[in-house]
């Protein structure tokens, strides 16, 4: 029934599958893969017809629901991509039949997703089903698919009764969850909506739709229900005749800038009928443009290495579609709105992943994702006073209104042991991620009016909130910070994390950089935040101290860090023993006896040298490099290491081993390398593997206010181009080895 | 909009509401109270057209899907009831327009539910809504609605476009968790079917559908759909003009015998539309006789009291459309199949508080849900040897495998708290209360095929179980049981529960009882099971002196017993200073405080006087009463207790007391006293009020194999009758006063 198994073959810019494999986990993992979005919503590579115990999943930016234990998490909006095809009674499903030819792709220059699959029904009727989909990123309430069914053969050439319907489907969850509750439904002519809520948060989202076809002699009918509005064509085909039919969605919702989003979303569909004669083509013409424009400023160049280049874009692609042009009241989260995983919660992920990328290629969306968290100050503040510190304490896990949303524990589904989740509560370097990304993004874009209005106030409160947080150790003479999850999370309740203390450091030296900054060129600013945190002389003198006198363990004579109190005296772990292991370290031994060994999740003591590569020299960094690389767990710890080792192993000069750390990132969901891809793509990740070309290969730094690069490409690499952003400037870098 | 807000009026075979009471608590709570069912599935009292965030359910008896946490649970079967209704494009719903006249009603006669509804729509249509359903309890495949529309005016009194549409709603979880996928759907002429999978447990559902309208120019459609499959009537209505039509579903799963419960469904409903012109009426008297033969069986005739009477009515109702009449698969859930609550697992509920029902009205379903228990014993058996013990240690909760399904913790959903859940492990008694079951459904009947077959197995495996379980005291010279938890679930880790231990001494003189008499009658299974249990005459001298040395700690003076060792040195709790609370005791002051209070959530020692009544005299009777009933939480702790203290009460003389008690159990659902019968019925009260009238007012007892009573009527009762089965007689009683 099928062609044999075949990993995604990729081009330059295509992720092709030209053979379906129906295990479910590769089913699921595909449907991820194959993600159109466009920003304010994603739509997962689910089949128009269906298939037994897939996800279909379309994620709205920032539409929430609450759920019980992990809080909050982004709510499965309709289905609308469900197209259902019937010939002579029998459904077209790639279950049953015979599957004659197969091929999908994702035209990433478009962001186009095309299918084509010639099948045999039980019956013995071969039908040529064809489809293409995008979410149009020149509008992006759109979402459209062009259909088209051809009878190909049926026995005795006899004509086929066919039966098309379009549906917007509520029955799908998140999961097994569901959110949503219609409101209210109806038709309008031939144009269907559907409004619905989400049962606890009550945003109210709607879908109109139109299924339109040219096909003559075919009856036409809106099939209304509040669970399942559809559209019905049905008629009759001779063997060689085609039905095809563009099927278009509106998306409005509560959260859009409109007191009403039904009247929105009918009228929006509405124009785009009425306004040209051809609306798929226009839409699909004016998206296209829109991802020009995208290319243009974002793409990467790789040449000599198909599979890189394919991989880079894809990672560029999920960076555009995972975040809005335009809403600075929500972030990218661990998985965008491509899958389930991590429930659209907001890490530290994009800070220290994502925000390199935005900032130096759409600077604009950098911004916002830093007012974002300007918007949770009030909710840091409330977490720093309710933990008895000052200032502000981002949560470690965030939605939109800045609460903590880490869960407190988690019990396990199957052998329903309690696993405490402590990240929310331990887990603090976040904060001054905010405030490293804060810092680079003023440094690389100029945007003093961000660092008036927002920026500076983000910088000292968070300064405030280390100043407070850390401890006097008399005796020493300095400062600690006592029990912390690193980076590595597989060390709990540690004391002087390296990567923690020294990004508190630098935290606190930013908080004192902005107020010396605003004191010469806004000093009412700087009047009205000192008021306002209540600082006086004497506390910035302490400030100063603080910063000056945090605890760094580090030998003095090699320069190594150790990267908690205590780390190297931990059992060191045989990883031979470990051959061939399809788990994390941590999921072998448990979340408990993981504690005392040498091993770790991902990169810690080295994502610090990489991300203030400026600090270090290359001793420390070399040193470091050849201590703590080894004991991290690089194929299962977390997606997060990888690309972005590959920065530092690149400046090492150590580049055969960074391309191997890319292509572990550049390939990790369309190759699903850690098994995990159906719950979403990791975003993060791709931030890194945008810092492993640019920063790693290119060695891209800014010193003295000036770009400077340093190539080091691999082998095969015969060029490597791609364009930056700095201080207002345009530049493209364009490298041959 | 609304008439006032009426408790639910009633008589004596009706619960009547003759308001619409729009809040949502009172929504949910009446649609439980409104359930039909029929022992092989019940449907709650949704409205045909639904309503925001209400609960349809379709539970069937033994359908589980696995889900985190909490294991196992009725999975909600697709909606059957659904029928919405379009005059003019609006759609008839109650959260709109103006209500003008309202009535529902429960014919508990003959379990019909019955709606009228004069509604007048936003436009001005007036419209009366008449609809009436029932779970066959003849043909317990099928349920039916007839249902109908009659245009009472519109403006100008122009005619009026309507739209009728009959749905299949597979959109519909428990609460939010969806466990249904759609297999395959459609049509075969006007018969619309759906074919359903549960997601983990793979079970089968099938349902078949028509919807028949007698109605000349109405034109009738059948929409197929996976998600809603309908079948919709469209026409004009002039005023004073009606529209009626009979909606039947018959389902089928995989459960059932048969190989293909698609074309079973199919079939039967076939079956069911040409053997007669009148399905629905034929349907509908075949019910009524089903239900007159239930109540010629089981009715309790109260004359004086119109409240008691319908209460007590109510009760059995609940007692006969839980349970099957046939299946010996699985048991009554706590909440029967009226709710999502508990999750459809079984408890000692069962054994306890409805066995007593069931063994002297309906002998033939006592056996089916004792041999429920029989088919338990191999996991029953892998419970004891996995926590070290011998024989067989019945699980807290259980579905239909037998194995543990009390969740091990759970995690408060809005404060994140684990709260551990220790039932599963050391609420041990529910072994002891299965052959105390055992022991009196053989008592009652004189079922000795049973006993033979089944009983005796299930009295010496849980025999075995206890004497491995208790501990000798060398220097007391007794036996004890520790680290319990009672029927008193407040306190945990007790040592010595009274009911626990005289309960274990019952099980082990059930257990030796047994053998002796399979030795006289039945030797070679007797030796069979002496075998398998490798029982030696030593063990057996063993057994004699576990059950007579076991600890039973009691004053010699007074009787009282203390309900666990250090209960009377607990704290005394002040209730004068919760007075117009609206929770527990427990709820109020927390998990871990409520411990060290002597204050107890339901019926204890006092339930052990009730239940082993002739074990204990009076004057135990009366001491322990005296001194446990005043710290008992009648109110908020168990709805197990009031009922079943009134059997107790009533033999104290007490009439007064046992009858507020009484009414406390018999209106606990109708008047939602305790503010969760939105999570369904409380199935244990309701064998307890059967317990109350006929163990206590009638004060009904068996003594030297006599069947006696001891009448204590309620004031106000002026004749109280009702019939019980005994050792294959039918015996009716009637009391007048």
């Amino acid at each position: 029934m099928l062609g044999k198994r075949k990993r995604n073959f990729v081009n330059h810019w295509h992720i092709n599958e030209d053979a379906f494999d129906p295990t479910l986990k590769k089913v699921l993992s595909q449907e991820t893969v194959f993600t159109i979005g466009n920003g304010y919503f994603c739509t997962r590579g689910t089949f128009e017809e269906g298939y037994p115990r897939n996800n279909p999943a379309t994620l709205l930016y920032g539409v929430f629901d609450h759920i019980p234990v992990a809080k909050e998490e982004l709510a499965n909006a309709p289905d609308w991509t469900l197209i259902q095809l019937f010939l002579n009674g029998e459904r077209f499903r790639l279950d049953r039949g015979t599957i004659l030819d197969y091929h999908r792709s994702l035209d990433l220059r478009q962001g186009l997703l095309k299918r084509s699959i010639l099948w045999r029904s039980p019956a013995g009727i071969e039908v040529r089903v064809t489809s293409e989909r995008f979410a149009s990123l020149d509008d992006e309430h759109v979402g459209a698919i062009h259909y088209s069914a051809t009878l190909e053969q049926t026995p005795q050439g006899q004509p086929c009764e066919v039966a098309i319907i379009a549906t917007l489907n509520t029955a799908e969850g998140n999961y097994d969850v569901m959110h949503l509750e219609t409101v209210d439904q109806g038709n309008v002519d031939d144009l269907q909506w559907l409004h619905c809520e989400t049962k606890k948060t009550l945003v109210q989202i709607v879908m109109a739709t139109t299924f339109q076809s040219e096909i003559p002699n075919f009856s036409k009918e809106p099939l209304n229900s509040d669970i399942a509005p559809a559209i019905r064509y049905s008629g009759t085909l001779k063997p060689g005749q085609t039905f095809s039919a563009d099927k278009l969605v509106v998306i409005y919702t509560s959260r859009d800038a409109t007191d009403d989003p039904r009247t929105a979303a009918i009228q929006h569909l509405q124009k785009l009928q009425y306004d040209t004669e051809f609306p798929y083509d226009q839409l699909l013409a004016n998206n296209r443009e829109a991802w020009s424009a995208f290319w243009n400023r974002a793409d990467i160049i790789i040449e000599g290495d198909e599979k890189a280049q394919v991989g880079a874009r894809y990672n560029l692609y999920q960076l555009r579609i995972n975040v809005s042009s335009h809403d600075s009241r929500y972030s990218v989260a661990a998985k965008g709105m491509t899958g389930f995983g991590y429930r659209g919660h907001v890490f530290h992920d994009t800070e220290i992943f994502m925000l390199p990328f935005y900032t130096f290629v759409m600077p604009e969306v950098a911004r916002n994702l830093l007012i974002y968290r300007y918007r949770l100050l009030d909710a840091a503040r409330q977490k720093a006073t309710s933990n008895g510190f000052q200032g502000a304490q981002f949560p470690w896990e965030s939605t939109l209104s800045g609460g903590e949303t880490t869960p407190s524990s988690i019990i396990h589904p199957e052998t329903g042991e309690v696993i405490p989740v402590l990240n929310g509560f331990i887990e603090i370097h976040i904060t001054a991620s905010i405030a490293y990304a804060t810092w680079r993004y003023w440094h690389v874009t100029g945007d003093d009016t961000f660092m008036e209005k927002f920026g500076s106030e983000i910088l000292l409160s968070s300064a405030l909130f280390w100043v407070s947080r850390v401890e006097e150790d008399a005796e020493k003479g300095d400062y600690v910070i006592t029990d912390v999850i690193g980076p590595d999370e597989w060390h709990e309740h540690v004391n002087n994390n390296v990567f923690t203390n020294f990004m508190a450091r630098q935290n606190i030296k930013y908080g004192l950089a902005a107020l010396e900054w605003l004191q010469q060129h806004h000093p009412e600013k700087a009047e009205q935040l000192a008021h306002q945190l209540e600082l006086t002389e004497q506390d910035l003198a302490h400030w100063h101290e603080v910063s000056n006198k945090i605890r760094l363990p580090r030998d003095p004579q090699t320069s190594l860090f150790e990267q908690f109190d205590g780390f190297f005296n931990l059992e060191p772990l045989d990883q031979s023993k470990y051959h061939g292991r399809k788990d994390s370290y941590q999921g072998i031994l448990g979340v408990h006896a993981i504690q005392k060994y040498r091993i770790i999740k991902q990169a810690d003591v080295l994502m610090l040298l990489t991300i203030l590569t400026e600090e270090f020299d290359e001793q420390t960094k070399r040193v470091n490099w050849d201590y703590y690389s080894p004991i991290t767990d690089h194929d299962y710890g977390s997606s997060l290491t990888p690309a972005l080792h590959a920065v530092l192993a690149s400046e090492l000069g150590e580049t055969q081993v960074a391309y191997q750390l890319l292509m572990k990132g550049a390939l990790v969901d369309i190759e699903n390398l850690r098994g995990n891809t159906p719950e979403g793509i990791h975003a993060a990740c791709a931030g890194a593997v945008w810092q492993a070309i640019v920063f790693g290969f290119a060695g891209l730094r800014i010193k003295d206010d000036q770009v400077r690069i340093n190539p080091h490409l691999p082998e095969r690499w015969t060029r490597l181009a791609f364009t930056i952003q700095f201080r207002g400037q345009t530049m493209p870098f364009d490298i041959h080895s």
